[in-house]
Formats: structure tokens, C-alpha cells, sequence
């Protein structure tokens, strides 16, 4: 054994990375996620992990100085091709396919993306700089269904109870109802307000006052009515009369109020599990695109904790690339950042690494082509097997089964007896027809 | 509907990309490769995309000026953390993941990886700026068996035989051979002849030569035993006898003919499919870390094409990470180089997109609560379930079925009806019992 100086490995901030045990989680999780979306009828694509820089830039908004370009090492000038950079979420890489495959799809075109994304962010706790997203969206071409509005945030509370990430509030407005109500309180700088009103969970309410009726010059009254409708919510339909209350009446508002409406109702008929759907005005989500209803979603358990699922409505995904509006509903999971929390909290344990479910034993008597015909008949009926990699004492092949928690010890010879772990039991056995637990029933 | 300029959305060369119908072709690839792997017991780890740039500089020799480095586009230097580049390869990472790890795994180490790499290399048939790569090693502390230097070609083989990707020659040969021959030829620059005989399948026997007594400076009758070992191949134990023919005798040569003759006896005992398993004295793998068996192996139908699975048994992973050597075997399957080759050749072709099983139709009778009630009923047993999204003639409704490919549409009512849209026959239908074709027996 050659001694020499340990260098030591260290993680990269904001990069996550598990042991096999969490590892093995996390791909169940998105397993789970997949067949959830599938069950929907939801189809899957993947993008390149990177898109041209301008692309990037153009839609990056706030996110804009957390881009990534890419740059060889060592670069020797050769590149004369646009400069690249790592996208930094799943909508502007979807607006880009759309708009490129735009006469393969068919629609409305419902896809789901799980794929990882890339932000230069300071990290901190819920912030990552590489991160799974889990999209699912539904684009149609000019106008889209507003069955769309609650069957989106629907498979998102399912995909979530599936994995079992416990539970979530669903937080649901409409942008209508925030820019009807503040058109009829003759506001113009709505954009602006809604910047400040969507920061009512984090501040309070006094400061939310004070920003509008200052910075943003509204009468009191006016900030008043703005204040009190952010503070409306409900798990029924009661926030509609709450909101009417408040006095303005106009169309977009009155618009709104009936799409949130009908999207609790069809929620509030829907097996929501862990997940509770609330009708917030409080919310808005930030971004201009938003044009419908809005989603954002937490951890009840951890209200502090960043949202872990939002979306909402669009008027348009793809901008310039299409002659015509392409509109769509979607929504995004933010699996890492949820996934990791969890795993902190030490809501999620480690499961067994290994996959295998037999350990064929392996002594001196023993044939090793005979080993891996047993193996082979076993695996082509399903079942994971290992054979032990050196005749050995069966002591020391019985700790590495226990090591790797590997359920069943095969002891190869006629008869053939396997020997149940976790029981204890060991008993005559059939290659042909055995099977683990794991597969019976 | 708004009209405007249209900018067309491009491709970026180097980065794949496909249709709905090809990438889940390509997402069945990948879940068929990942069952194979388990099914020998081999866990999967994740790494981050990025190392630290010093990390991968240190061991990328040729591939160095294509490592792609990370920087933000619009980089206020607030970030004084060390440089960030994305993996090439998943060998780097997995060193640097075992030694961080170290504690908390169970060796033999058998692992599994299906990541994304990137190289800034020039776009060219068969070479990808982002592709996939499917490696699955093993890596022991100290020794690790010689059984391994068979599982794992096999289960390489398994993988590609279950996707079903067509005839594929696994070549083999051992380093020790190489080594042991040139030792007893009284060669010095054994890696310099390693390095021309490894281009014996690229370049004419006579070049070879003239390289070996030329620039290398071989006495002919040398460089003539150097390209005669290069050119023995046999698919059993024949490569054996005639390396032997050649006169040489050494340890470390007959070590690498008996370890080969290992090998080939238990591929040869194996079921291999469409694979062929060849004893391949000219093949070496340029890489100077493997020391014993190595593997290349090629499309049979396309010779000229580059290799799309490689790999060998290395004498130590980690290097400066830890204090005594973790010496491993493993092999890389090119998941993107091949399939975009069996793509392109017209060997694959699409499937249906849509994984969804019914469409439940939808008519101005029909209570929109009650089509959700159905659809989460059937979802329940397992069935991929769309409701059409808004009442429309059964026309329209049929038109989408066909355009997805949807097998079958569900009429609700009293009695339920379904359409087989494949056979075009209509019957009852019961949604607490009845199963698609897909879902039987």
C-alpha cells in the first residue's frame, strides 16, 4: 500500500450532492413525479442544457447577472459561434422548442420537462446554483382552455402526495382581480403595486401601508382598500364576497373573481391529500408575464422556507419566434430545493443503496459458470442479483449482505436454499419459480 | 391575432435535441439501461455538472482546452469562490465523490452514473458538445477481482442488447500483454508504441511500420512483432496461442494472455444477444491509467463510425484523494453518440408521443365534476388519462385522438361506453374493472 499526502475533497456551495442511500430517494421521487405527469397524458421533452446567451439575457429579467456563459479553458479563439450559457429555467428553452418543432407538436400541446438548471446565486439555505425543476405546462395556439387553470396546480398536489412531501399550501389568485381592482381605484403605476403588495408575507402590513402611501404616492384610502384586498383568503369560495365588498366593480376584476372561483371549486371536488388549495389575493407572483391565475405554493410545516412550486397563466410563450400568441398555463416544482429541505429537516431517511435483492454465496465447491447461469436465470425473471465477487468465508459474505441490507442469501446446490435475512428463515428454493418479496403479489 | 416579425429559432451544433416521439424512445433507452444495471446490483450516485476547474484541468490531459469553464455573464466579481467548470467526463467526478464519501459506502463499490457531460469540441459525426453517458464501474480498496473484468463488459453488453441497438463488437485486450511484449522485445517507449499500434484500425499495416521503425526508431524486425501482436484477433482462445507464436516470454505477458482467456471463457459462457465478444491484440485505449483488461467496442454495421462503449481496469481511481489505492474496472456506454447514430441511420423511429391511454370525451351534457370523478378513478388503477379539454363536436375530439395516437376514447354515461379507436369496435365499459391493452396480463 503506497502511503502519500490525502488531499480533501470538498463540496461545492450550492451544488447538491447525496450518498447513494438519499440518492436512491431522490430518483423514486422523480420516478413518481414522471408517472404522475404521465397519468395526465402530459408528454416529455428535453432541451440541450444550454441556449444561446442572447436568448438567455433577453428574458432574464432579475436573473439576468446569475447566468452562466460558458467558456473553454483554454480557449484558442477558434469558437466563432454565438456565445452559450446554461439556462436558468425551463420556460425560455420551452418557448425556444415550441417555436422551432412548432409544426411536429400537436395541440394543446401538453409537456412536461425534468431537467436541472443552472443560477449564480449566493448560496443560502433554499437558494442552489444547480437545481432539478419539474415543469409541466399546457400551450395552445391563440386561446386555451380554462380547464387548464386547476388541472395544473392539481397534478402538482398529486405528483407532490405521491413522492409524499407532506404538507402544502397551495396559494391561488388571479392577476385579473389585482389589476381589475386597482384600475377601478384609478391606480396607474399597477405594476408597481403589485411589486409591493406581493411582499405581504414578509412584511408587515403597517410597512406594506407605508410603501404605498409613500414611494408610491396613493391616498390612504386607496392603499387602505389595496391592503385589505391582499389580506382576503379562503379554502372556499367566500373570498369572492369578501372582495366585492371592497367596493370596485369593473370587468377585469369581476373576471378574475370568476375564474379563481371556478378553480377552487373544481379543486375543492378533487382528492387534494396532504395539499390544501387557499384562495390568497395577497398573492402575485412577480413576473410581468403572468396574466391569469397565479400559483405559488409552501411547506405548511416550514412556513418561513421559500416557495417550492409556482406558475400561473401567460398570454404568450414564445414571443417573437411565432407569428401568432401562443398562450398557456403551467407550473414548476422546484424539487431540489424542496427535496433538500426535507432531507434537513430529517423528513427523508436514506433508504437501502443497493438494488439487489438476492446475494448468491460463493465457496471454493462452487462453479463460477454455474454461479452465473443461476444469476442469469434469476435476473431474466426481474429479480436484481449479485454474485459474490471471490469465494470467501461465508461470514464475510454474510456482512457484506448486511452491509448493503441485501434481503436474501443464495446457497447454490441441489437442492438449491435461500435464506431469508431479515426472518432469519432458510428453506429449499427453485430458480424458476422463486421470487423476493419485492415482487410477489 | 397579433402580427409580427419572426425570428427563427435555430438549433445550437453540437447540442441534440428531438421530437416528443424520438425522445421517448431515448427516455425508455435510459430507464432500460438503468434496470439492466440493477439488475446486477450496482447503485446509482448523481454528481453536481461542475467541478472545480483545477480538479478537472488536472486530469483532462487532451481533452483540456475542450473543458467548458463557468463564468456570469455579467460578473461583478462578487464571486470569490474557486472556478467552476463542467465535467467531461464521469470518471473525475466519481473520484472525487468516492474519496468525499469514502465512509459512508460499501466496497467493492458498485456503481452506476447516466449524467450529461460536455466538451467544447468541434461539431462533427459522432462528437457532441453535451451528451450522455451511462458508466458503471466497480472500484474495491486494494485488489479488486478479476470477475469483475467479465461483468462488466456483460453487463454493457446486457444494457445494449435489452434497448435493442443492434449488432455491436466488443473488442478486448489487456494492457499486461502489451506491456509484457514490448518489455521482452527490449522496447523502452513502451507508451510511445502503444500509442501508434493503438491506430492500427485507422491507419494501413505499412504506415504503422513505417511510423515504429521511423519516428520511434524500431529495428524492423521489432516493429514487425509489434504490428503482428497488433493484428491477432480470435473470438475464443486462439489470440492466445498465436501471441505466443511470436516468441516472447515474460510474467506480465502471460499474466495479460491468461487474464484475457479468463475473461473470453466466461463472455463465451454468456449469453450475449446481438453482441460478439472479440480478443482484439491491437486495441489499447490510449489513456496511460488502465493496467489491465480493456474494452472498445463498435457498431458492426457501421465500421467507420467512432466507438461508442469504452473502458478498462485502472490501478487507482483516486489518486491524491486518499491514502491507499482504489483500483477499479468500468465501462462508459456513449448513450448520445449511439442513439443520435441509430437515429439518423433510420433505425429508430418514433414512437406515438403520448403516453396517454384514453381520452374521455366531453359534450355540452356531460357535468365536467363527474368526467374529473372518472379520470381520477381510472388514473387510480393505473391508466393515462386525458379529459378532452372543452365540449366539442366529436369531430374535433377524434381528430385529437388520432393526431396523439390515443387508443382509446371513453364515452361517459350510463352505461359507460369505450372506443377502441384501434380496432374501431364500441363497447361497455366498466371504470372500477376496465384495463387498456397496455395494462392486461
Amino acid at each position: 500500500m503506497q502511503k502519500r499526502k490525502i488531499l480533501k475533497p470538498k463540496p461545492i456551495s450550492g451544488f447538491p450532492e447525496y450518498t447513494p442511500e438519499i440518492r436512491r430517494v431522490e430518483m423514486r421521487w422523480i420516478d413518481t413525479i414522471r408517472e404522475t405527469f404521465e397519468r395526465y397524458g402530459y408528454v416529455n421533452i428535453e432541451t440541450p442544457s444550454v441556449e444561446e446567451a442572447e436568448t438567455l439575457a433577453a428574458k432574464g429579467g432579475d436573473v439576468d447577472k446569475e447566468i452562466y456563459g460558458l467558456q473553454r479553458l483554454n480557449d484558442d479563439g477558434e469558437d466563432k459561434g454565438a456565445r452559450l450559457a446554461l439556462h436558468f429555467d425551463l420556460t425560455v428553452p420551452t418557448a425556444r422548442y415550441v417555436a422551432q418543432h412548432f409544426n411536429d407538436l400537436t395541440f394543446p400541446f401538453k409537456r412536461y420537462q425534468i431537467q436541472r438548471v443552472w443560477r449564480g446565486e449566493r448560496p443560502q439555505e433554499g437558494r442552489f446554483r444547480e437545481f432539478l425543476q419539474c415543469d409541466v405546462d399546457v400551450i395552445d395556439q391563440d386561446g386555451i382552455s380554462h380547464d387548464f387553470d386547476a388541472e395544473i396546480p392539481l397534478i402538482a398536489m398529486q405528483a407532490l402526495n405521491a413522492v409524499g412531501a407532506g404538507p402544502i399550501r397551495f396559494m391561488l389568485n388571479n392577476r385579473k382581480i389585482l389589476t381589475g381592482f386597482y384600475q377601478g381605484l384609478g391606480i396607474e403605476n399597477a405594476g408597481d403595486v403589485i411589486r409591493v403588495v406581493d411582499k405581504i408575507d414578509k412584511l408587515p402590513a403597517a410597512e406594506i401601508e407605508r410603501i404605498l402611501t409613500g414611494e408610491l404616492g396613493l391616498a390612504a384610502d386607496i392603499a387602505k382598500a389595496c391592503l385589505a384586498l391582499a389580506q382576503i383568503r379562503s379554502t372556499d369560495n367566500r373570498f369572492a364576497d369578501e372582495a366585492r365588498a371592497l367596493g370596485v366593480q369593473n370587468d377585469p376584476f369581476e373576471e378574475g373573481l370568476t375564474e379563481l372561483a371556478a378553480v377552487m371549486d373544481r379543486l375543492n371536488a378533487s382528492e387534494k391529500g396532504a395539499c390544501v388549495a387557499e384562495a390568497n389575493l395577497g398573492i402575485a407572483r412577480g413576473l410581468d408575464y403572468y396574466t391569469g391565475v397565479v400559483y405559488e405554493a409552501q411547506l405548511i410545516d416550514y412556513p418561513e422556507y421559500s416557495t417550492i412550486c409556482a406558475g400561473g397563466r401567460y398570454a404568450d410563450l414564445v414571443g417573437a419566434y411565432i407569428k401568432s400568441d401562443l398562450p398557456g398555463v403551467g407550473i414548476s416544482i422546484g424539487l431540489t430545493r424542496l427535496f433538500a429541505k426535507l432531507v434537513k429537516e430529517g423528513k427523508i431517511s436514506g433508504e437501502r443503496a443497493s438494488p439487489t435483492d438476492v446475494l448468491i454465496a460463493r465457496f471454493p465447491e462452487n462453479d463460477v459458470l454455474a454461479l452465473d447461469r443461476l444469476a442469469s436465470q434469476l435476473r431474466t425473471r426481474g429479480i436484481n442479483v449479485e454474485v459474490y465477487h471471490e469465494t470467501a468465508k461465508l461470514k464475510n459474505q454474510f456482512r457484506y449482505a448486511e452491509r448493503k441490507a441485501i434481503p436474501y442469501l443464495w446457497f447454490a446446490g441441489d437442492p438449491h436454499e435461500v435464506k431469508d435475512l431479515g426472518a432469519g428463515e432458510q428453506s429449499q428454493a427453485d430458480p424458476a419459480s422463486w421470487l423476493p418479496s419485492r415482487l410477489q403479489g
